[in-house]
């Protein structure tokens, strides 16, 4: 049994819609980030780095997006949610999730997460203001030049898919015109329809 | 035969170290920053990102540090540079570098990169103020909770010890003390003495 500890409209939900759609045997566990349970020495425990998502398994803990999908991936392999021998579509998959990882999750955290970047009030402000351009050039890059259709790796359905459906809910939040990126926005409603992500979205209270 | 691209003093040299390492049929590619090759149209044709490192194999082009390691990893397996057949140990070694990839040279890059994420002059010198606690905090993170030793990930050399070992040779400029971190600093040490990464570094310039 994997254990899977997540906040609400966090990365989380897409190892949470990964796990769901592999049939795993898991169960969830919400983080309270209100009180700030993730800086509470209990959480600290199964994740030093006080943030979500972190996946128990029998094994240990793991933590970091790119590395649970795969992980879920790799562990599931009926589920065909990644080209696990051909280690080149296997790149190519995991290029695109340490962009949306390390490039447009970046650049989203800085609306609100300015505080590990700078002490400086009038810098969060100013890293706030520039997050739609920001943001809305990684979902540029993404609709001219990284999503292939109809799934984010073309044909088959992978592990990037509820990765960018995650990071694509975002937009409107980070004020980004979902409609200037056609492609993704059908993707995104595409997603919305799919029984796993229905079954997900419910669970966790938003939808 | 592979080509990398890469730039001095970037992440590239991890992969570039990842290739010596495994012994591949590869060339190197020098792309001039100071002349901002990066962001010309001929290597925005192989790079739309306008970054390095990038991998250009007979299939394609692939971009994105982890991505390319474990690529190296995955079609060099006599080089045993990751535990390719134990899904759990893989996720590991993923975790680690997605945390140095998307955290530390993320923390690192508010020294120089501050335009990335904000317009105002006045924040990117408060997020230079940053970077010795930010990015120091993810290194005593790594030597406390990570870094298992000998090497990264343990008793195995992998793919994850170049990528330790390229962040941490910018300890320095970020004003981070590496004596702090006396595990990762004697990492450096012995990383620097392989025989693969002194023909890197020096066909690199850097030594």
């Amino acid at each position: 049994m994997l254990t899977l500890y997540y906040a609400t409209n966090t990365c989380a939900l897409a190892s949470h819609i990964a796990l769901e759609e592999a049939g795993a045997d898991y169960e969830t566990r919400w983080v309270d980030f209100k009180s700030a349970e993730q800086t509470k020495p209990d959480y600290l425990k199964i994740n030093p780095k006080g943030r979500v998502p972190a996946l128990v398994t029998e094994r240990g803990v793991l933590t970091e997006t790119p590395a649970i999908l795969a992980y879920v991936a790799q562990t599931h392999p009926e589920a065909r949610l990644a080209p696990l021998d051909d280690p080149f579509a296997f790149a190519e998959l995991q290029s695109f999730m340490a962009y949306l990882c390390a490039t447009v999750h970046v650049a989203h955290a800085h609306r609100m997460r300015g505080a590990r970047w700078a002490d400086d009030p009038a810098a969060w402000e100013a890293m706030k203001k520039k997050v739609p351009q920001s943001v809305g050039a990684c979902f540029d890059l993404i609709e001219r030049k990284m999503f292939k259709g109809p799934w984010a790796m073309g044909d088959a359905y992978t592990i990037a898919d509820p990765y960018l459906f995650t990071i694509a809910r975002w937009m409107e939040a980070d004020s980004v015109d979902p409609h200037a990126f056609p492609r993704v926005l059908d993707h995104r409603d595409r997603m919305a329809e799919r029984p796993a992500v229905k079954r997900v979205l419910r669970s966790e209270g938003l939808a």
